[in-house]
């Protein structure tokens, strides 16, 4: 028995490349964590230098060297296992690092501020950043929805529902349908952004004590260095603010599932209708060597599943006691960042599969009449519903479905023999409702609505 | 052995009373359900009259009759349980129902429409009445939050992190954070309301094919009869409405647990410093007779535990197939019910537990002197910090507040004990340190902005 | 605008006759919710008869009175949400109901429990019941899969992977891995009997100090009464037993949604190779006269999405304080019935529709044809590989089903044209490579296997 | 505004040290994960030289290779990316690899396997030294609450229901409860243990095509060789194996996170009966310098918050479709290892902070005091309740305590002045009711239940 051998030292990133983007993982990086705590500390020493309330020199010492580089992050990790929180070891390092080159400076590092202030307003930075990058590759993804939309505004398709052949669409609304989501999605992140982007600090328990009456204008000046809101009161164990960031990216992200689970259902090998861009080596298999996977849905989907569950955390950890949680707050410290970068690698899949879709029109046409006319039946029945109202006529044509399986012949021709029918539709009437081309109904206005309203962002 | 008998026919509503308020469960009853889809069925001849596309006096006919005391409920239910939709069998007996009276008018039911239009919209209009319910008691339990942020503005009270005595803050700051939470969730809540409370009309597979080139301006009446907003497209397949309701009701019930935590903490023996109204009957034990239980928060803890994985189900659900979804639609519609009525039950429990909790200002002020000094170490550090720097000085209380553990003594005496603190702090310095009155920051400013913002509403 | 009346009395149960079966709403109504309380209170009252600590005569007057027809479930309602919990207004109500026949009987109703042993130890009763239920579908869902798997061992059928066409199975085989998992998930339901039907009985902090030293001798005889198994201590805070249940029951949702994926896709309209069995008026359409939409796949995926948020729930409710939780144990009360009830529903609607499954074979063999070769893909490939290494025949198939699929040949004619492969394979070896049932590997052998086992049951 | 820098290239591993354990990182990182693939090749080629399906030499030479330290990493999760699978890349790298020694052998490499016999295996091989490693710590867990149990058997503290005094019980009751929980959760991991630790080795399809009739000998010789059981067929596309270990380890951090509430609560500032160890460093403040943050309690909490909502991500994406799933299966791949890493680390922490918990005795009886006798209410009324029944006893104390409150006065007190019970108990009935140590039940035989289990182990 060869053994399992375990010798490597940290958990595992080997999915990162599949999961997320390059950008995302560097927000929600190490340094990138680290960072958004340095930068806070730089913005809280120039304000408080500012406001009089530590020397000048003292500030742009300490400013000078918030930069991630000269810390080390090994060590960081490692104290910050030992105190419970990162930023503890984060400004003992910092003191470290200006008192090396100014010993004077260093006794102002972190001046009348706690731990989570500086996390906080930290994961803000990061936050801010992040929704920036998911902001364009909405935009991204918009636009590539939009094209879809009038590149096939009236093409036709089978709606389908609960798996089953409906009535005709087109695949231009299909896309559209698509395209508003993403849109109203959209609007949702810019309406969270003001209030979720907004500055922490409050001092060991919320007060700011220790900065005496200057603590309120310490806060503005920091608020407005960071390009933050300034809220009304400290905020560090009410956490509605990162979990609403949660819950914009895990709206997204289910709708990101719905598009994936759409073109995964039309790229099955039995339809055929898209199929994710080809790519040498994208979607093999190391058993059969015909296969091309879509590997781009697979990773939406997934995420579809794991997302809620992780917002689902955000918002059970808001349950934090007092002043500061024992427990809530430690739970966001991996799960917000997991939110981000499984949204962003979600995104970013879906735009590039959107982008380049392979789309089959041909397969969706051969696809509509397999059914032998069956997905007519509802545009049969609104024909006889004018004389025999509008259930008798679901009812006739019903029954005319069923013979039309049993008996493997073609909806219309039952219909035609039907003599109630002929009463009431001439051959030319059914040609009209057997001409998918008269079912399409307001498709092509539905997609002019929301194209229009997509060119207007 | 005695059997488990099993002979009831529906399942348990034992504890609606409890964790439900009675306008709610009104709004998710069967009959507020099946009101939804009846209202819709009225609307919608009301506008094909309007519009020419079936007769007015057949509208009247079925919109007189659109009245739930007119149906029976348990044929519903089980038509729908063989349907697979609830909207199938509430279209036969409506068909029933108007024939009954009027033949002709009976042949115009439901035109043009599919079930999912009926049970969108009727979602849509119980989904609006129960954020009003919301919004109604959100108000109230912003009230009476106000009300503690100003009579307990500078009432000193141990602030409290990670379970752990931390610093002086007030009461009526704590109360203020609650209210600055909750006024952001009347924000979001008021936000969502246009993009949430839209009209589903779409017919078969969503292009409105049945109705013609008259499906839009239908569509319009409609929206206008119902005083809903008209969406760009129908949306049956795109979830993201519904499950926003999700989202934003998730994030006030965090919130609403975060409070119930805090006054269950302070209402422990131990602490006492604040207990649930006291009202006969309420919270008792069937073995001790002493107990007063705070029954009204573990009712919101519950919904805390609770709703925010009733709103994964809702986010993973949003992934449905084409035209309409198979299993993820499904999944909604007790799952949405249920976390309306879960919020509005928990948000009730805690305004009643806030507009007459029992506050103890005395207990505070005892909790505080609790450590011997140790809840003004922070206090102590920054007095020392200017002169040694603020890490130094922050090490320096550190030892002496372990010191002063140690040997059962108060921090100041063991400070003042400290040759190097004796240079820096007088005892009338030590004496300004060493008073909880000279500690609370800002709580009294943060506490009016928050006020003047809740006033402002 | 009509007015969107509210005036219903309870939540909704119009969904339970789609969603769960009648049984298992039965054991989980207010009726068994309240028996399983009596049948606790019977069981406690003769077992402290036996012991001495109670008089016989009034345990046998108190044992005869629990019986659930004989109480007003309002009222219990209106008490348990003033109370805080479901016992105390049924102890109330009993000692009334046997204080009118028997005053002195009365003074023993209850003796030395607390709440929360009538409730956990009647939620076991219910449980017991519930298993019982769900092992008896079990045993019909085996039964029809074990015959699935035997009627169709070697009937050929398009393996599926990431929804494309992988490599030829057999329709037997999906069934018996089917059956596999069933049966794994009846292994694991029986071993968690045990551990899972354990008595709740420890009076008011879990010492039953009320009973002096008889305590145990008293435990002893309840669980032998009520054939349930004695547990070391009493478990009030202890929630593993319930919430073993609750995964137990999550994971064999899970497979019956997986069940349900695969029957729901082939049932799609292009694949057409199974058809949930028809009835009249099943899954019919409001608008569309056609359908006959699969409701039973579509319970089951529900159940699929919404089942794993409620275990969560339970896991996350584990976290109870101290010796009875505040918030984490009513969390419980709905969550923990709404499982059992889903799952039976699930179960129910599966079993049901495996038990009379349409196949189509001819579909199936069909499907298998579609892709010109493709799905032989892997066997042409291993017939390569002898010669030339594994990663070289896949790498030349490979490039060979691009060719086939750009020039729309078939994958034979493809390879026979390779020079290559013409110096390997002869015209007979390419006969027995393209030739489906050369190619089934173990699939009988594996569906005999599984067939065996399941005999053994 | 000081840019938000982001250059770092991998997703943060900033938390492991304080959320994992060195050792269970090490089994889940990406070196982990690869040896757990190569070993499966190794094995491969071993069994298929033990049946001749491959050259001896060649299964020597591949078997030799199959050492992670050989391999790129970062190529691999590149390569990955683009797969959509992570054995693809192993595979080509080991042939690569096999090749630069062995031309011949590299021919053989992942003979008649598919990427999921790989990654399900390897993934199966990691799982198993992830249960020896929490089966290590559970043994370490069991023994320090084995010892507190017995070293504080008739330790009186206030049992709390409800976050409010109840009655007395001992603290080594409470820790033999901790205790009972932990060892079912031992049985439990013991019971799933054969089931889940499986072979998975099926090929293209799961039949095993490409090994003709020689394909189960192979798999028999691979589960021997790996220790592993041969399932009955192979199971791709059904995860209730991985799903079991999941849920395993969901219900054992429920239970942790029991106790880490238990030990939080007790060790509040105004509680103080127990401390977790305290140790240079650990639990500080960047602002607060007397704080001593419970840090491992904080760990365990936020375990038990994030684990439920992972476990309902391997729950729903048990939903995976036909042979192998699209999204289902990928969501598991770093779900799972986080179930591990989480429940690791939490358990860790639980253990470190049991085997030297502070316990304050002297505490634990001053709170019990603090309620002027109320916490024996239970006591006095099961005193009464011989003479006047049950409920009326109940009722008379509870008036009684509700005077002792209101007029402050010690409940004995209220209760010798009340003339019914003056007729009932004697000042030396009084003087045992309000004994603590007399109302201890039996609670030292349920510990000695308890630990004797234990032993047993």
């Amino acid at each position: 028995l060869q053994e399992h051998a375990v010798t490597a030292e940290q958990t595992s990133n080997w999915f990162d490349p599949l999961f997320t983007t390059d950008g995302m993982r560097a927000v929600f990086s190490d340094r990138g964590r680290l960072q958004g705590m340095l930068t806070f500390e730089a913005a809280l020493a120039r304000a408080e230098a500012v406001e009089g309330v530590i020397p000048e020199p003292a500030a742009a010492a300490i400013a000078s060297h918030c930069r991630a580089e000269l810390f080390d992050i090994q060590a960081l990790a490692r104290g910050g296992a030992l105190a419970g929180n990162s930023a503890i070891p984060v400004v003992r390092q910092l003191i470290e690092i200006v008192g090396g080159s100014d010993a004077e400076a260093a006794r102002y590092v972190h001046w009348g501020a706690t731990s989570q202030d500086a996390m906080d307003t930290g994961l803000v930075l990061q936050l801010r950043t992040a929704i920036d990058l998911i902001d364009a590759d909405l935009a991204r993804l918009s636009d590539a929805l939009a094209r879809l939309a009038e590149d096939y505004r009236l093409t036709p398709i089978a709606g389908r529902t609960w798996l089953q052949h409906a009535a005709p669409v087109t695949f231009g609304l299909k896309a559209a349908g698509w395209l508003s989501a993403v849109e109203r999605h959209r609007d949702r992140i810019r309406a969270a952004r003001p209030r979720v982007l907004a500055l922490q600090f409050g001092g060991a328990a919320g007060t700011l004590d220790a900065l005496g009456d200057q603590g309120l204008r310490v806060a503005e000046a920091m608020a407005e260095d960071l390009h933050l809101s300034l809220p009304d009161l400290p905020w560090h164990a009410h956490r509605d603010r990162p979990a609403e960031v949660a819950t914009a990216l895990g709206l997204l992200v289910g709708t990101l599932g719905k598009v994936a689970r759409d073109i995964s259902l039309m790229g099955q090998t039995e339809v055929g209708e898209v199929a994710e861009p080809g790519e040498s080596g994208r979607g093999g298999s190391s058993a059969m060597p015909h296969k091309r996977n879509p590997v781009r849905s697979a990773v939406v989907l997934a995420a579809a599943v794991r997302v809620p569950a992780l917002v689902s955390v955000m918002l059970a950890a808001m349950v934090q006691d007092h002043e500061r949680g024992l427990g809530g707050w430690h739970a966001e410290w991996e799960t917000l960042p997991e939110i981000c970068t499984l949204t962003a690698g979600a995104l970013g899949q879906l735009t590039r599969a959107m982008a380049d879709l392979e789309v089959h029109p041909e397969r969706m046409q051969q696809n509509l009449g397999a059914t032998h006319g069956l997905i007519l039946a509802a545009a049969a029945a609104t024909a006889l519903a004018r004389k025999l109202g509008r259930q008798p006529a679901h009812d006739l044509v019903e029954r005319a479905c069923r013979r039309a399986v049993d008996e493997g012949r073609h909806l219309r021709e039952v219909l035609a023999d039907d003599p109630q029918v002929r009463t009431i539709l001439s051959e030319a009437d059914l040609d009209r409702v057997f001409d998918v081309g008269n079912h399409l109904g307001l498709a092509g206005m539905f997609v002019d609505r929301v194209v229009a309203n997509h060119a207007r962002e």
